[in-house]
């Protein structure tokens, strides 16, 4: 039996919609500030993506051109900006330890890509909304939310508040911006879940009275994580990395590819009952929620 | 003739003094909490460095060694412990991204070692205060600040506010916690600096009206920097890296090495007017003058 194959663009189409439908209830479109630093390729090939991704739901994009010295007054700038509602830099601007930097020069409130360490310590520390209110809700990755969500659509999620009871799952990749909070979020939601990378594994598993989550380290291999799986995560950008074989997956779990190299054998359809080969337009479809929903906060729209 | 040789060791005993002295007039001596991952050998030998260094000035060490996943309980629990007057976390913990994580979580008024991106943040906008009355000084790197204190002995450095005014300065190194920070305290001190690094040549430049500094990119080469630069400092720690020679540097200049490896070839002994070994001893004692200055804050004592 061949593993049904899920389209991030299809799901994506159901989030713009929900977006569409926000935005049309807002005073103004949201504007969305892209910088750009000219001497990488690859990035201005993602902001003409984002451009477009802008254009299909109605988020204004300004995408601003910079020598990569200005960049971090460009950051300033649309920081201080109260027209500018989000901010997305395009990496590598440096390619050093300086974009690290670059990154926490922007805003939190305007990093609608969640990856400021702002948001990542909002996350490990389970706090959800930014105002003693609970009215406004924290800003989470992009990337991490664009997996979680196509694992719920794969059908293997239940009910809230914890949709992942009970389910056991496997990611490869513990990078900040990524595997991590993606761990994270799923044991936030009820997994147990194996986390892999360079320096050992470690399973991060629920917490008590339905809150949050605890981590600690863990001696399984990857074959007994992975015999146990029901979902399957790979985020691996090397070809040294052995390919996930359809002999080490569980029955019917569901299998999941951010990486931008495939990181799974082919024989996985064979054995998995979901098959999901990237994130695409989904990452950039849950910055322009995140947009859509500071918006709708700052505007008291619930 | 022959380059005089500076040892950090005989210079690190007057500021010991400085120290010792400004400890005999506070209320009680400052506490420094060192967070140790037993995982990891040369952090141990770092750690029993501090505690030496902390019992001949007289400032108070507790060293708390802890598994890594407990890491993060430990910096909370130091954070939020009004005695706790400083913190070092030993790296690597982790030896991934998750110990930038770590490094941004410790509390920036505890940050001794000024690791801080709060810190280098407050030095690039030029920011040398922590309090609207001007009262507080803020912590700069120590690293950065043990080479200022270095060359400044070698006699190059002028009177304040600028002390390096009409200097020129070459650095190979802009890592975010010593190369970077370090051109720029220079520049804020007056000097062009060239900065030299994978990702290209940098220019700092003293800002107007004796306030800061700016940064351009340069076309610069190796050559061309070093022939006019009365100060050399290398913090390589590559050993593909061409030492530098006597030949490339001016006759008389200063010059500094603070890599883990000697980035200089023997012969700029007979051309070099100065030559700094290392760093040494001189980085713990700028970190424990920043914890006796935090303590002297808190106290009111000027």
């Amino acid at each position: 039996m061949a593993a049904k194959i899920i389209d991030p663009a299809v799901l994506a189409e159901t989030y713009r919609n929900e977006i569409r439908a926000d935005i049309a209830r807002l005073s103004r479109p949201p504007l969305l500030v892209g910088i750009l630093s000219a001497e990488h390729g690859p990035s201005r090939t993602y902001a003409e993506w984002t451009g477009k991704a802008c254009d299909e739901v109605g988020v204004r994009f300004d995408l601003r051109m910079r020598p990569r010295m200005q960049v971090e007054d460009a950051i300033r700038e649309a920081n201080a900006d109260p027209e500018v509602d989000g901010i997305i830099v395009y990496y590598p601007v440096f390619g050093t330890g300086q974009d690290a930097y670059l990154r926490e020069l922007v805003d939190p409130m305007k990093d609608i890509e969640g990856l400021h360490p702002h948001w990542a310590r909002a996350l490990y520390e389970n706090r959800r909304f930014i105002d003693p209110a609970k009215t406004r809700k924290a800003i989470v990755p992009c990337t991490p939310l664009a997996v979680i969500k196509l694992v719920e659509a794969s059908g293997v999620a239940g009910p809230p508040p914890r949709p992942l009871a009970g389910k056991t799952v496997t990611i490869f990749n513990r990078s900040e911006v990524v595997g991590r909070p993606l761990a994270s979020m799923m044991a936030n939601d009820g997994a147990r879940v194996f986390s892999f990378d360079i320096d050992g594994p470690q399973l991060f598993l629920p917490g008590p009275a339905d809150q949050g989550h605890t981590v600690e380290e863990t001696e399984i291999d990857r074959a007994g994580a992975l015999a146990q799986s029901d979902v399957v995560i790979t985020g691996v950008p090397s070809r040294d990395f052995p390919l996930v074989r359809a002999a080490e997956i569980k029955e019917g779990a569901v299998c999941v590819n951010f990486a931008t190299i495939r990181n799974f054998d082919e024989d996985v359809l064979e054995k998995a009952s979901v098959f999901i080969p990237r994130v695409g337009t989904m990452t950039v479809t849950m910055a322009l929620r995140n947009i859509v929903r500071l918006r709708k906060q700052a505007e008291g729209i619930s």
